[in-house]
C-alpha cells in the first residue's frame, strides 16, 4: 500500500537503512497475511450509510486508510497475543516472535504497529472535524481490548486452576471485550464517522453489532470444538487419534470456553463435581469424560437453541432500527455470519 | 492517586473483582517507584511558563496529572523493555514479569499501562482546546521513543557482531528517540500546551530540550561506565574483581555505547583492529585489552571536553531565546543536569 511506503519515510524519525528494511519486513510478515474482514467492513459500510451515491476516490481511499488502520490494529494485537499464548503458527506460518531473528523483539514490533495508527490518522485525517473522535474511538476501543484480553489471561491463569471462577457473565465478558468491538463495532464506528454522525447517538447499532460480535465469535468456538469431538471419536475409531490433538485442547487448557461454562450451568450436583475433577487435566481419559459429559447435556441442541433464539432477536433489534441506510449495514454483518452457519 | 481510583472503574469496562485488584496490584507495583522527575517538570516549567502568577488548584490538578501520564508511559516501556532485555531487577526489586504469577501477562500489562494514557486525558482535558494536540503529542513521542528502542535493538540484535554498525550518529540516535523525547521534551510540551501555545513555534525549545536529554543519557552512562572501570581496578588489586560485574558488562553485551563509538573514531588502523577483534567478548582478558584501548585513548579526558563544550553550546542557544519564562523552563532543567556533574 502507498500507506507502507509514508510509514517507511515518516518524517518524525531518522531512520536507518536496516531499521527501514526492519520494519518493511515486519509489516509484509504481519499486517496483510488475513481475510481483511475487517479492513473491508468499512468501505462497505460506508457505502450503504451514502445510500447508493456514487463515492468519490477520495473518500474511498479514506475508507480504506482506516480499513487498514483496523487491519494494523489487529495485528498488534496478534503479534503480542501468540507471544503470551506461546503459539508456535499463525495463519499457516511460524509466528512473528518464533522467527530466529526476531524473538523478544517481536514485543517492540507490536508497539511499532500500534503506533502506525496514529501516523496514519494524523497524516490523512488531521484536518477532519471528526479527527478528535477517530483518535478517541481507537483508544477507547483498545483499551477495551487490552481490558478484555487481560480477563482472559488472568481467568486462565496457568496453576490457579479454579473452575468455580467460570461462568456466563466471565465468558460473555471475555469475548465481547476481547474480540467484539474492534471486529464489529469499529469498523461500522468509522464509517459513521466519515458520514459525520456522532456516535453518541449510535448507543444502540453499537449494542448490536457488540451482540453480534459476541455471538459470532462463541459460534466461531463452538462450532470448532464441536466439529473437533465428533472427528476426534471418529479417528479415534480407526486409531489415529493424535492428528487433531495439538488444534483442539480447550479441555486439557482449561479454557473458559462457552461449553464449560454452558455445561457448569447445566450440570447437577454430582456432574459439577465431575467435572471439577476432570476439567483441566492433561490425562486423556479425564478429557473423554468431559466430552462424554458435553453429550449427556446435549451442548449441541442448547447451542442450536442459543444461535436461532440470538439470530431472532438480532433481527427484531435491527429492524427497528429507524435508519434504512443503517439496516443494512447491519443485515451485511449478519449476513456473512448467517451464511457462516450453512 | 484520585487518577488510580477513576482508572479502577473506568466505565468503558464491566470489571470483575479478580481484574480490579490486578490492575491495582500492577500499578503499585510499577507506576509511582521512579524519582518521578518526569512528572514533576511538567508542573515546574508550566509555573515558570506563568511568570509568577499564583496556580489555581484546578491548574496544579491539571499540570499533575499530564506529569502523571509520562510517568505512566515511562511504567509502560520499561515493563516491556524489562521482558525484550531479560533483564532481572528494576529499582530494587524483582522486575514485574520476573513476578511468578505474572511472566508474559507483563506484556499485555504494558499495554493497560499505555491505554490508561488517552483514558486520563480523555477524562480530565476533552473539553480543552488543546485536547487534540495533547492527543497528538503523546502519539508522536511514543512514537519516537519505540522507534529509538528498534533501532537500539536492532543494532545491538545478538549474534548479530558487527562493530562497523556501530557509530557516532546511530548512538545519538539511539539516545535521542529512545529518552531524549519522552524524559525531556514531553515534560515541557505539555506544560506548553497547557499555556496555551502552539508547539509548531517552539521547535527550538524543542532541539534544545532534545540536546540536553541526549548530552544527559550519555553523560548518566559515561559516568558509570568509568567509575565502574575505575571501581574494577581498585576491586581487582583487592583480589574481589566479581562485585559490579552484573551492573557494568557493556563490553561484554557489545553494547553502542558512547565510549566505544567514540573509541572507533579515534582509533588509528591497529586500534580499530584491535577493538573489532576484543569487543563483546565474554572473555574477561577481552574485556581488560578494551579498557586499555579506553585509556590510552583518553576517553575520560575526550568525555570532559564533550561535557564542557556541550554545556557552553546549550546556555549560548538558552540565552538566546526571546522569552524570559522559556530560559528559566530551559536553565532549570540544565541546572539539574550539571548539579549532578559535580
Ligand atoms: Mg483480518
Ligand atoms: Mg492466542
Ligand atoms: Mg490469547
Ligand atoms: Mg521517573
Ligand atoms: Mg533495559
Ligand atoms: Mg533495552
Amino acid at each position: 500500500a502507498a500507506l507502507k511506503s509514508e510509514l517507511l519515510n515518516d518524517p518524525a524519525f531518522e531512520w536507518t537503512d536496516d531499521s527501514r528494511q526492519w520494519v518493511d519486513r515486519m509489516l509484509d510478515y504481519n499486517v496483510p497475511g488475513g481475510k481483511l474482514n475487517r479492513g473491508l467492513s468499512v468501505i462497505d459500510s460506508y457505502k450503504f450509510l451514502q445510500e447508493g451515491k456514487e463515492l468519490t476516490d477520495d473518500e474511498v481511499f479514506l475508507a480504506c486508510a482506516l480499513g487498514w488502520c483496523i487491519e494494523w490494529l489487529q495485528a498488534y494485537f496478534l503479534v503480542l497475543d501468540d507471544i503470551m499464548d506461546s503459539s508456535h503458527t499463525r495463519r499457516g506460518q511460524p509466528c512473528w516472535y518464533k522467527l530466529p531473528k526476531v524473538g523478544m523483539i517481536a514485543v517492540n514490533d507490536g508497539i511499532i504497529l500500534r503506533n502506525h495508527i496514529p501516523r496514519i490518522l494524523k497524516k490523512h485525517f488531521r484536518g477532519k472535524p471528526y479527527y478528535v473522535d477517530l483518535l478517541d474511538l481507537f483508544n477507547e476501543v483498545e483499551f477495551q481490548t487490552a481490558s478484555g484480553q487481560m480477563i482472559d489471561l488472568i481467568t486462565t491463569l496457568v496453576g490457579e486452576k479454579d473452575l468455580s471462577k467460570y461462568s456466563l457473565p466471565i465468558h460473555r465478558r471475555i469475548v465481547q471485550y476481547k474480540t467484539a468491538y474492534y471486529s464489529f463495532y469499529l469498523p461500522v464506528a468509522c464509517a459513521l464517522l466519515m458520514s459525520g454522525e456522532n456516535l453518541d447517538n449510535h448507543v444502540d447499532v453499537k449494542n448490536i453489532l457488540i451482540e453480534m460480535g459476541t455471538y459470532f465469535q462463541v459460534q466461531a468456538s463452538v462450532i470448532k470444538q464441536l466439529t473437533i469431538m465428533i472427528l476426534d471419536d471418529y479417528l479415534d475409531c480407526f486409531g489415529a487419534p493424535e492428528v487433531i490433538g495439538k488444534i483442539g485442547t480447550d479441555i486439557e487448557d482449561f479454557k473458559c470456553s462457552w461449553l464449560v461454562v454452558k455445561a457448569l450451568e447445566l450440570a447437577n450436583e454430582e456432574q459439577t463435581k465431575f467435572l471439577f475433577e476432570n476439567y483441566g487435566k492433561e490425562d486423556p481419559a479425564c478429557v473423554a469424560k468431559v466430552k462424554e459429559l458435553y453429550n449427556a447435556l446435549n451442548l449441541r441442541g442448547v447451542f442450536e437453541d442459543y444461535e436461532s433464539k440470538s439470530y431472532e432477536k438480532l433481527i427484531t433489534f435491527i429492524e427497528a432500527h429507524p435508519s434504512k441506510a443503517v439496516q443494512e449495514v447491519l443485515k451485511s454483518f449478519l449476513g456473512k455470519i448467517y451464511k457462516r452457519q450453512k
